[in-house]
């Protein structure tokens, strides 16, 4: 007996590896130290300049949008989407992304869908300025079904002590700006499966007349990143918390960032409801109260800034080239046990 | 419908956030700016006064040594599994351990199973000074099977960067020290879950008389750190390299830390092979080739020192309680293309 009868085949994680180290080498930025394969990946500090670093990082996965992959064999942007996540999830402290690591796991290990997956990661780490500095590619005989697989995802940006955003200066009549996502990013997706492929029975190439896409072109859009456009607006210190909404919708993931003794009202009908989320809600019978606590409902990040300054943020977001951007409720105080998001309209 | 219908619990998933809360509070070092739950966890660099810090990160997996711990019920050791594991990746090149996340995927969320496995998580961060900062618990219905789970860790550590240790001063005539494994570690888990429960049809309770051990006992047995016993050696510069034996066993791990234009020369018979992996080899009349580049054999870690300091190295280790690392080899000149190892006797 043999390593390889025994379901685990070294040659194909080598060849894996062969094939993504230039992929990886293209993402490099200056602190790098090292290249694929050595035991630990090296990223020297120094480079950043920061005086007082503070170490910001974040774990995730793509969750059950995997399935899409697998249904459509689309696999070069699942990679994208859980790299704009992760920089979303640490961009909402403030910091910028130094370097990410990716867990691929498998059953058996297909190269050439393991290079899609790589090439959308590292295209992404390439646009966000993050350096794809190792991972770990396992394959499993026996734990996930043949064409399937599961990845994670781990960041680790930087930001100046001093601007570090915590949520810590926010206070009632605090306004929440926010800006479109593009899709249902990567959360919702075991709902939006048993709605469209159980409930509704379509294929992932069909077409949805509501939405003048097919479901694949749907439901695997990408998470956007959205560093891009916030990166210039750290430095003001405008900015006093932000919510990245992901699982748990809005009414889990804003409370996340607000102190004590606040809340958040929403209205209603203060932004547009994507056509997606309308169709799925329709579609699926899904009370409003679920939605908002499942899907994104097209607000993919809460910016949390002061009345006397939500005006030029709004405006430098549009500058930037997101004029969508506009504001949907208030920070109210509160004598809730714990911060909580109240819905108006 | 609605998402717990889909068959994602989010209850469950809060009910698991406010069991392990505490017990990642357990890990903190006066780093930690954070609890879980917030979007990124916070590390502030400065408490550990480097001067010019390069980080040193890592991403791995368990393998199918899972596959022990779902048969035998006992998943409050594949925690420490994991950790060890990313501990010795970073520690090979000089680094101690800064903090670490963990990425817990199901199909079912079975909260006391995931608060296991996080017991296991916490309590090796604790034995290795790691904060447990984050991590991701997701549940994936239908991408693992009932009772089933996946588990990844990062790990990122900092070390001065004059104190990196990369193999770059390694010459002809250099000595490979070797410390004890502790069992499999996490590697090989394939091949010798086929030799176990296929070809010999053992049950996981069984007893094998040739080790004096359940099957579960030998092949659960925790993946040790290295840090405790090494730490006390970096300040000294004598240690040139380290090669953490894992997948691909000394033959493909030892050459990745040497310089090109050398190889190694390693002594057959100059430690003692333990019983299990003798078994093994026995059981599954696995050729020795294939043992050397399957499983740790025996080696969970190499150190590669100067001839002049390595009975030093030697004794402290003794001193340090571990009188049991031994001289198997020595560097040699190569002109292959990349470094290899060569055995002998």
């Amino acid at each position: 007996m043999d390593y390889k009868n025994s379901g685990v085949d070294i040659e194909a994680g080598n060849e894996v590896v062969r094939r993504i180290k230039g992929l990886a080498r293209g993402t490099h930025t200056p602190g790098v130290l090292s290249d694929l394969g050595s035991f630990g990946g090296l990223f020297a500090l120094a480079d950043r300049g920061l005086r007082n670093p503070v170490l910001v990082s974040s774990a995730d996965g793509v969750g059950t949008k995997l399935r899409l992959a697998f249904m459509s064999g689309i696999h070069d942007t699942i990679g994208a989407d859980l790299v704009n996540h992760c920089v979303n999830d640490i961009l909402v402290q403030g910091a910028e992304p130094l370097f990410f690591f990716d867990y691929l796991a498998t059953g058996r290990l297909d190269p050439d869908v393991a290079v899609k997956i790589v090439e959308g990661l590292a295209r992404a780490c390439r646009e966000n300025g993050c350096a794809l500095l190792g991972g770990e590619t396992a394959e499993m005989p026996g734990f996930y079904a043949d064409g399937e697989y599961d990845v994670a995802g781990f960041i680790v940006g930087a930001v100046e002590r001093e601007r570090l955003i915590d949520g810590r200066s926010i206070v009632a009549g605090d306004v929440l700006s926010v800006i479109p996502s593009s899709g249902l990013h990567t959360n919702g997706y075991s709902l939006a499966r048993a709605i469209v492929f159980e409930k509704l029975g379509l294929g992932v190439h069909d077409r949805v007349a509501d939405l003048g896409l097919t479901v694949a072109e749907a439901l695997l859009a990408t998470h956007r990143s959205y560093l891009g456009l916030l990166r210039p607006q750290l430095p003001s210190g405008r900015i006093k918390g932000m919510a990245h909404i992901t699982g748990g919708g809005i009414t889990d993931n804003l409370p996340r960032v607000l102190p004590d003794g606040t809340g958040a009202v929403v209205q209603h009908g203060s932004w547009p409801v994507p056509p997606l989320f309308q169709w799925l809600q329709r579609a699926g019978g899904v009370p409003q109260e679920d939605m908002l606590r499942t899907f994104n409902m097209g607000v993919g990040m809460i910016l949390i800034v002061s009345p006397a300054d939500s005006a030029d943020v709004l405006a430098a977001l549009a500058a930037a080239g997101e004029p969508r951007a506009n504001v949907i409720g208030a920070i109210e105080k509160s004598s809730a046990s714990a911060p909580v998001v109240r819905y108006q309209g």
